[in-house]
């Protein structure tokens, strides 16, 4: 590995700015995130550093979840086509892109789970008798599986994907529509305020939801390329699954209803696509202080001479930070550039040099990833260095959300939302409806300005005022047309 | 859910010693560690229940997998099926029993991973160069799959099941040989020490290893029924697969060499089956405390009038334990009794049990599941239970090792070994070879016995003297002999 590493460091990264796809596909692999040589279309090995931060990702997730009161399950990776079947809409949109599988003569056909509604829905009828039981929330995290025919990126669009899945039963349609706008709050919680990853929670356009739902909201994160990629969604799927599976509960009265059912899928694999996107630079990778494997990598600079006195030095110092997660880099084979660039390029927020100067007045010398800057610093003042940690996470999203701010952009003309399109920014402007009626000016927005209508925002109602840009009848909403992965 | 808990409890369970494959399948179920009714074959659902205390041995032994610096990684759930077939002695062990995928036309086959030495072999070649990269030790978790056709049983043998896979490479035959010494220290401190299965570490014969092994040994634990499961197994794979796949390192001076590599896979979904086994008893399961979801469960006994007091008690008493899972069963609808079976059959430790009379005097009644006595305890000495946690994992553990050891009888004829079998035991005994020549003996054990070679000591030689009693001739090892699943 080291022959390799060592080249790539010397070549350089590409610009950033100037060609993001090629800056992205460089920095995955060198920055050791994934694998790609396996060679199976759509499939990629996540290498150690890439598993560790999706971890650490996964633990917030999973808590702020069981904090919200859902519980894990462990579902089978397969379904049988007769339940894969059974929501006639859902079917339609997903059935294309199922894998089957060959099983034994005589036994039913089984699919590779594409997602798992109708995994947990017939799970639904049979743990779910009456309104005690409810609501019944759930999640699970594992992988599933689309036989995309189109390109695959990794991470961004593969055919096997690491995510939660967290499927909800509830008494009322209020409820489940609680439901979704606390699944809005969760990406907040954790993807916004955690790893630093602002987004806009847009309603799509009806031809744009889940299949099977009777609506969506996705989260849509910038890139840096101005294209939008969609990240955690939930969807409101109503009475639709269950009444395709027949599963009723009884309320107070005995009274039986179909089940309301709401989703909530965080892909956290393409999470890790924004948080290396939107901090890093072109030294390579910026990770959140929260989530980085390793959150303060000390590199002690020594001779053969001192070596023994230095890393005793480095130890005395990674005992003073026990709560956090601190390493040493003690390899004999690799010099401390090296060693600088290595974890640079790895995206380690705080760096730690220990020489002979730093030792002989407890001192040491910090190095901040993201603004690149040094300080000398007493050990004395160590303490110091808590609040720098939390800044520093705190910066990142600052940054994020700044150019997500002044990305979009008020246009009152299709003109002016083409220039926008074109510069890599969002145009935000009347439209007629995202209900069927508006699908032709969707169409024409598709095939014109080559951008999407994204939605409408869930949190907060925008009033519409005049007509739609596109056929000029008086408009309904204020929608986001963007470009997107 | 209320209604089938009711009627479950009220029928009871079968008896554990009677009948303990009835016992076995009514509590998984009764106790909601799984759900078989999605009626696919060898694909379960795993509850809430069951699914956080297969997380907390997850956590157990990955935490242990990092602290001997294995890293994780995440593999794709498939394989190539030109690589699947590189090494000829792993396609004939795994290929009858691959599920394969419909791919696109022109695209390669792909089979769901039966295990994944195919996967990392390959990885190996790509990112070892030198004796600098090594050892690589890195491990998974996630499903494997495996298109079994005889008869299949929930969680003991799936299609698809939950594990940790670790693969490892290195220099030297010697470190390939210690890591499997290392593995069966992991299984050790997680397995036995933790969740108070004690097991035999025995080396398989020739004719029993893993399909492309050198050497496999694999951990034997007892169950109720006196048949053997074997759990964690580690494989020395030596040269074997790094052969297959070219996958060399350049040493010290130069020279390239194979890799050396080693397999270990805890089963964690099956782990669960012998802590569900060796610890439940006819009231349900008993959880080692160290894994139980709820660890501690207060009942508060309430009417109408005293609620608001009792639960401001229970409130007091859980603020207490801040360090242990601790949760108030609060649900009006249920009455103290109901709660008391519910939280019997789900195993967990400890009860505490408050009401008026409790509060009065700032007492508690404790309850131990393990035994069922009953404690009244003044909340003065609250402080003493953190010894009564400690001890109750280890009186499990005592009592499985007390069974494990208690049911090794030495043998000296295939009469006294006959007997034991019968009786449920495990027979030890001198045996010509495990090796090839000792396979017609193996046979005669499997037909006229009806019992298996399960292997000799892997941990500590031990000598024989004597000859095989089976064909008289001078006997090489002495070996264990017992029924297995």
């Amino acid at each position: 590995m080291a022959e390799k590493k060592e080249k790539s460091t010397e070549k350089g990264l590409s610009e950033k700015k100037e060609n993001f796809s090629e800056w992205y596909s460089q920095i995955i692999e060198r920055a050791e995130i994934v694998d790609t040589r396996l060679e199976m279309k759509g499939f990629i090995v996540v290498r150690p550093w890439g598993t560790l931060i999706i971890e650490k990702m996964y633990d917030f997730y999973e808590e702020e979840l069981q904090k919200k009161n859902h519980k894990p399950v462990i579902m089978p990776s397969v379904i049988s086509e007769a339940n894969l079947k059974k929501e006639s809409d859902h079917v339609q949109g997903f059935t294309p892109e199922v894998f089957w599988l060959k099983t034994e003569k005589g036994e039913d056909k089984l699919a590779l789970r594409p997602t798992s509604e109708t995994l947990f829905t017939p799970m639904f009828k049979l743990w779910i008798r009456s309104h005690r039981d409810l609501p019944l929330k759930l999640y699970q995290r594992g992988s599933v599986f689309r036989l995309d025919t189109k390109a695959t990126r990794p991470l961004i669009r593969g055919r096997e994907f690491q995510w939660i899945e967290s499927h909800n039963a509830f008494a009322t349609k209020k409820q489940a529509e609680n439901q979704v706008q606390e699944d809005i709050g969760i990406t907040e919680t954790i993807m916004h305020q955690k790893f630093g990853i602002p987004f806009l929670p847009l309603k799509r356009p009806t031809w744009d939801k889940f299949a099977g739902a009777e609506y969506t909201i996705g989260s849509d994160v910038i890139m840096p390329d101005g294209k939008l990629i969609q990240q955690p969604s939930t969807h409101l799927m109503g009475q639709k699954f269950s009444k395709a599976f027949d599963a009723k509960f009884k309320d107070e009265k005995g009274n039986e209803d179909y089940l309301w059912t709401t989703a909530y899928g965080p892909a956290i694999s393409r999470i890790l696509v924004s948080v290396i996107s939107t901090h890093g630079d072109d030294k390579g990778l910026v990770l959140p202080f929260c989530i980085s494997p390793i959150q303060i990598i000390i590199v002690p600079i020594y001779t053969k001479e001192n070596k023994e006195k230095i890393i005793a030095y480095a130890k005395r110092i990674k005992n003073k930070f026990k709560k956090y997660r601190v390493e040493i880099d003690e390899r004999d084979f690799y010099t401390p550039g090296w060693k600088f660039n290595e974890w640079e390029l790895k995206g380690v927020p705080f760096r730690i040099e220990i020489g002979e100067k730093e030792l002989k007045k407890d001192n040491l010398t910090l190095f901040l990833r993201d603004d690149r800057k040094k300080e000398l610093l007493s050990l004395r003042n160590i303490n110091k260095l808590d609040k720098y940690f939390e800044e520093f996470d705190n910066r990142l999203k600052k940054n994020a959300e700044k150019i997500l701010k002044n990305s979009i952009i008020n246009c009152k003309t299709k003109e002016e939302i083409k220039k926008v399109i074109k510069e890599g920014k969002i145009a935000k402007t009347n439209f007629c409806s995202i209900e069927k009626e508006g699908i032709k000016c969707a169409e024409y927005v598709e095939k014109e300005i080559n951008a999407d209508i994204r939605g409408i925002l869930a949190t907060k109602k925008e009033i519409s005022s005049g007509n739609c840009v596109i056929c000029n009848k008086p408009a309904k909403e204020i929608v986001y047309i963007g470009r997107s992965y």
